[in-house]
């Protein structure tokens, strides 16, 4: 929620360890981004690109890079500009929680630890044997099921649902309407019919790992799923059974993960993409949107495509795809060369 | 649900303001597609290739376009049968919703206005400060936070989550599962790992709109992410923080919107259509099932594709991609024949 | 959940109707892969390619292919070992659900006709008119709307909705988050904005259907939306109103099939496949991950690539589509050539 509140121009540059190029007493009551600024706010812009926006600008202040210069406006030089508006974020609004307790109307199982300055909502159901950290938040409608436990200052929106035997570490934040738990998708075709193995593992989710809204995690058929600590995980995400995902990935909307499939640290999925299960996707490769893997990928690879493809060679791939038209009318054109010294 | 009456052919030609021909007097029961039509039954057909079926239909009446003319039925001509079957289900169908207040299981929070003839549901959590206009309908374990609003004739389906300072229009429908304003995906990769950047932006619905189930709609960075008048959105659908989509919109199902991106007026996503963030979408763009956007798009352009291209190229381009192995054949054809020659 | 017991190799050959070889007295506690599992569990593996891993494992005692031979470690010859992984899981894990009843705090309907031996867990909405058949599960905050009926052995779990009129089956699993008989996406344009058509029909799921987590199943607009006995659908898949799925079909996650469309017995979708609306499908077809169907596919096909091609097809033309730079560049040396013998 946004604080009503005045700061002083000066006090900014000093909590944001910034060079002010201006008044100090200038009195900033609010962050804006460069369109939507009005008088009052501080603005920001990460990139030269952005200063012909920032002259139309009608914010009082803007936070620059420290290699430029903006002489139209106060000023305050960062190191990195969108950093800085983290720190400007937290002036600004009030994003603490002030715990709540456990609710009268929450359902809590036998056995269930939880720890201290809680806030857990009405009409949340939590099984036996769960164990809930220190200044953790359960919104309403969260289903936390049999032997779960959630780390410390972990958030749990509402209507998510975690199954039971499932490990959240600490500092996780799982949007709403995700599911972590579901059965994996696994099936024999026997006689004609498709019988239901049993999942029977569980999910991981470590430490400072986020997960968007209407996401899915399958459980494991047996042992875990395994979520690393920093991942982010976007929207409407799919995770299937027995993947491992390595730490620090960054994983976008719609993206889909199959089976059985590790990938390793710092990976980044563009929108849509998806990966075949049972292969292996190294450290920091990033796999552009829309994009298909479906086989190993090395280490610090950047892949396009359905199949996915080195990058350089679809950019140089799809750029001869464009122009086929043209490349069959040479091709003709070449037909009749030929055809003609033969006459 | 369906009613349990009958209505005269001459009343529903009335009614339709159609053209009979026919007995008035017939008993009509019920609606149905042609396939699926028992006697009794009125059905309706868009177009004359649907003639075929049409022979074979059991219904008793037809609904046709005012051009046709089918002698073995009676029938009623109308100048868009598909929009009069809207009156038709009207007629045949008790689509109406009788308030029934607000139940005592429901949590309501302080300062909550709440309109007249609203139904709000058994489980439902309302926050502090929310505003909730008259005739609105919100069905069990409805989240609704802080400070946000609902207009007047809106109805919020089960399990959906509407986070706070989120202001929902009049007339607006959100399907089950869907989440309004969950955290827009903004990271800052510093000292190794991925920081959050508060997300402290709202979303804004405006009236008409309608959002399907299990679909995600960011809140904005700073600022708001819009969904303007009219537009309608179908499930599994994910719309990023700072999206701004135009007014009349249509977007089918599982498409996804990345962030900052602003859509134009009466723009039309076939399902699974991406786009990527930041850029324009102009008005009357279609984006065909499956596209991925990646740059700015002009006004009335259709576009298919990953990356999307003027459809026209597209299917010119594929059209030669399916022969790909003719003319390598024929490539290597022509580098025989130049061997030859060369011999 | 594990049961905390030890079977003897000599039981479990027994059990799984397999050949040991080994001794019969070696204790097992436990089931787990090759690569996790610990001294005192059983593994198995189902070809050949998996015995580099299987060298390394630590388990005690192994599954394999009445085919094979391994003589390293106390082994059971079996059919299927994938199969027999089913009756192991039941040997080691407690699968069972203890019957609850009805909770007090669960909302109840009128003419509610609910069987016997059921769960019905707190906060679960029940509406007028509902039938819930024997040994039914379902769990917190899962509505089910007016005169929708659940069959024997059913199980939903939390933050399900389904909606009025829908008819599930028997032995049906709905996972967390999923939605049935929501609003098919129709509309008409008209008089310059988009007009609701009101979705009247209902869906049902037929026996031993099993349906993922945050999957969408939208109600027909007239008649049903069907999907056929022993269907298995993963998370996040999209089935648009008037949908029929055919008997023993398999849709992999993020799978999206548009308005009307048929499909056949037997069906296998990769993941993120889609299908166009109003075409058919035939019997024992596969589509490829990713592959977009936009148009009647007979029986026995494999498909790949948008829009959908045979597969065989699809990997003939991508091959060269890999080699269009080669390509272009013969075209050119082709000209040169071609230019050369005109001096």
């Amino acid at each position: 929620m946004k604080k009503n509140i005045s700061i002083s121009l000066g006090e900014i540059a000093e909590r944001l360890k910034g060079e002010l190029k201006g008044p100090a007493n200038i009195s900033i009551s609010g962050v804006a981004s460069v369109t939507s600024a009005s008088p009052g706010d501080i603005t920001f812009i990460t990139s030269k690109k952005y200063l012909k926006g920032l002259a139309q600008s009608r914010a009082s202040a803007v936070i620059i890079p420290r290699d430029m210069d903006w002489p139209y406006l106060p000023s305050i030089r960062v190191e990195n500009p969108y950093y800085s508006l983290i720190s400007l974020l937290h002036l600004f609004y009030d994003l603490s929680h002030k715990p709540t307790g456990v609710d009268e109307r929450a359902v809590i199982g036998k056995n269930v630890h939880i720890g201290k300055d809680v806030s857990i909502y009405p009409f949340v159901y939590i099984d036996d044997g769960v164990t809930i950290g220190d200044y953790v938040i359960i919104y309403p409608w969260v289903f936390i099921g049999k032997d779960s436990s959630i780390g410390d200052y972990s958030t749990i929106y509402p209507n998510v649902t975690i199954r039971e035997e499932i490990k959240i570490g600490r500092h996780v934040i799982i949007h709403s309407g995700a599911v972590i738990g579901s059965d994996g998708f696994g099936y024999i075709y026997h006689d004609g019919k498709h019988t239901k193995i049993p999942q029977v593992g569980g999910v991981i989710i470590e430490d400072d790992v986020e997960i968007g809204a209407g996401s899915t995690v399958d459980r494991a058929t047996l042992g875990n799923t395994v979520i690393k600590k920093g991942t982010k995980i976007d929207n409407l995400v799919q995770i299937a059974h027995n993947v491992v995902v390595g730490e620090d990935c960054i994983m976008a909307a719609q993206t889909g993960i199959a089976g059985s499939t590790e990938i390793g640290k710092r990976v980044t999925f563009a929108g849509q993409a998806g990966v075949t299960g049972h292969i292996q996707i190294g450290d920091n490769v990033t796999v552009a949107g829309k994009a298909g893997v479906t086989k190993n990928i090395r280490n610090d690879q950047i892949v396009s495509g359905m199949p996915a493809i080195p990058h350089k060679n679809w950019l140089e791939i799809m750029a001869i795809f464009r122009e086929l038209p043209q490349l069959k009318k040479r091709i003709l054109d070449l037909e009749k060369e030929i055809r003609k010294k033969k006459d």
